[in-house]
């Protein structure tokens, strides 16, 4: 078995990792040769050789020596020219940005396979979790009817924060910033748009189909309110950022990300912190749940890790799921039923709810409970970002899921 | 994509939920064409074109249409007399059975590479819960620590029965029989043989290393009490029978399968009923878990179609961590802290103690705690077996583990 020569785009806490993992692993077969960074004088945690640094991508990209490129920069745009340039020199390529894999899956995919070349990404969706490679290869029948989970480990410590230790959402968002698990912009995480872009690569290897991440309804947590952290503990729920891909029939899934009030007898009621959780339902087993770190630098390298060591065996994503005859097409035109707290917004102005089952007003803040088409959502969702207004999922009535 | 024609050994439980799976999954490409069977005129669950049956398992292992042999039977040695022969004409196999493998599987590899063919039997651990896939694809790199897991359906519910609802141990192993999740002789599932088998499996992929079952310190749960059970209950912890593979130090890993006091902050403590969870510890990632129906016909089945599927695309076992230059060696020179309670036998003439921690004496029955070397508990295996005697690991001074 020859050596595996790699060149490493990124060396902040994610390429740090990956280079610590890959000198740990004895019998990788694997070294990093190079490793492009936007700064070579930049002081580093980690002792590296500087002739290994370099400013110019083409000293990777240009370099007949390597067989891999390991991209894991923070910077999408960037991140998908160098993709997409290793993918064309025929350059097998493992990634972990799931904000360029989510908006350019579809070209990459048709590259890798009219270019015959590899591009490896299980590190972009819950990091050390085995999500993408168990969809692809162990899932890979129609028996698949949803998969959910927590998928964003900065959000879900905030609300672990607010929910188990009874501390204020801006404290516990700023505790998640010091403690390296929330970005500096928190609005990708908060906002839900990484669990998103987690959600689109997902569904992909789940159904088959790629579904651009615009045409999603996501909404986030960063207008949680204590009026809706008092609802949920009244009746003995956590509220959890959800994200989920669900068949609703043999022709058609729809799939969303929204905050969910979650019940103790679920199996991410327990995911905690800065865990991530995945619930994996199908038709012949039931449920099964993979659980793990979610983040974090070496959590994220091990993934990155076990993408390379496949590619020492030539593996490469089949996307086998695309080619099935019957392949569910992608939905909004179903109802939910949901909670909406406001303030100063008059929401039924604002939405239009197929039923009413619950309205609460008070002088402090007043809430509803309706059943509402997810079209519904999506057709309104910049009205729904007003600071006043907070939604929630209440899966009871959406369908039959005990776990 | 060409159909795959399946020659089934086996039509029981498991059997026809293989059946069944296979019809429901339409893009499977796969189709059954012979199924053999003890005895043909035996009345079946699922109704059967006659022709499909036979009795002659000539008409599969003779018979060039068949591409793949699914082996669902019970019966180890008529199961190993089966794949060796069809591995040796060539023919790749799909096989569920645990007892067979973990006896054989050391020539069963060596068939598979002399013969250039194929074998998988990711049902055959954990049912529909992928671990061999992920130990052998995800998990194959050197950071891989330890996987610890409850692997056994059947004593898991018997234990949750006896915990969580106060039942008799009797009563709740009549229940699991009439349920289907034990045997109808028990002891395979009780006395831990059954999660022993799938841990020699388990440990081939995990590590490289095969060991043979004779060699490994198993003990089960058909003598726990009512002291036990009040005495886990006072310290405020369940027993689960746990199976584990546990690198002890860069050159050695040990492994057993033995009752274990579990804390309520560990995975597995909330594996209840007949669900298995397995924990998979690694050096980045810390501790991954895996949680789902580790037996039953659809679920086990559906496990079958996933190997069948692979198939397709002509997935094998590569067994890459057999060639590891720097392989762990299996080792039982080491302590544990374990908890004995007997009545008659008088424990501390049966086992040498390095240090005995505490020592309870009643009327009723005693116990000790003590440390002990695992070769001790080797040697004196068949002493321990006395009805008068519980035996459970204390895991704590083992091993720093948190979860």
């Amino acid at each position: 078995m020859s050596n595996i020569n790699i060149g490493l785009f990124g060396f902040g806490v994610v390429g740090q990792g990956v280079f610590e993992v890959i000198r740990k692993s004895k019998n990788a077969h694997a070294e990093i040769v190079k490793i492009c960074v936007s700064d070579r004088t930049k002081p580093r945690r980690t002792a590296v050789d500087p002739a290994l640094l370099t400013e110019r991508a083409e000293e990777i990209l240009d370099n007949p020596r390597i067989d891999l490129i390991v991209e894991v920069i923070n910077d999408a745009e960037e991140a998908y020219r160098i993709v997409r340039t290793a993918l064309l020199k025929g350059i097998p390529v493992v990634s972990g940005n799931k904000a360029m894999l989510a908006k350019h899956l579809p070209e990459l995919i048709e590259i890798q396979q009219t270019h015959d070349v590899a591009l490896l990404y299980d590190a972009s969706s819950c990091g050390s979790i085995p999500v993408i490679r168990n969809l692809e290869e162990y899932y890979d029948n129609d028996l698949l009817l949803e998969v959910k989970g927590i998928l964003n480990g900065s959000s879900n410590y905030i609300l672990s924060r607010v929910f188990d230790h009874e501390e204020a959402y801006d404290d516990a968002l700023q505790q998640a910033q010091e403690l390296g698990f929330a970005e500096k912009d928190p609005s990708f995480d908060i906002e839900g748009f990484d669990s998103l872009f987690k959600l689109v690569i997902i569904t992909v290897h789940a159904l088959g189909t790629y579904v651009a991440p615009e045409r999603i309804f996501t909404y986030g947590i960063s207008t949680i309110h204590d009026a809706d952290i008092r609802y949920a503990r009244e009746k003995g729920v956590k509220i959890k950022l959800v994200a989920q891909v669900v068949k609703v029939s043999d022709e058609h899934f729809t799939m969303f990300v929204m905050p969910e009030f979650v019940e103790p007898s679920k199996y991410i009621y327990s995911v905690d912190d800065e865990y991530n959780g995945v619930v994996i339902r199908g038709e012949c087993y039931d449920r099964q749940f993979m659980f793990g770190k979610g983040a974090g630098s070496l959590p994220t390298a091990s993934s990155i890790l076990s993408d390379v060591m496949a590619r020492l065996h030539n593996y490469r994503y089949e996307y086998k799921k695309q080619h099935y005859l019957q392949k569910p097409a992608y939905t909004t035109d179903l109802s939910l039923k949901i909670y909406v707290r406001y303030s100063q917004t008059n929401i039924l102005h604002v939405l239009h709810f197929e039923h009413i089952h619950e309205q609460y007003v008070s002088d402090e803040s007043n809430y509803v409970i309706g059943t509402i088409r997810l079209s519904e959502l999506i057709e309104k969702r910049d009205r729904l970002r007003a600071p006043d207004l907070f939604l929630a999922n209440l899966p009871i009535f959406f369908l039959d899921r005990d776990r």
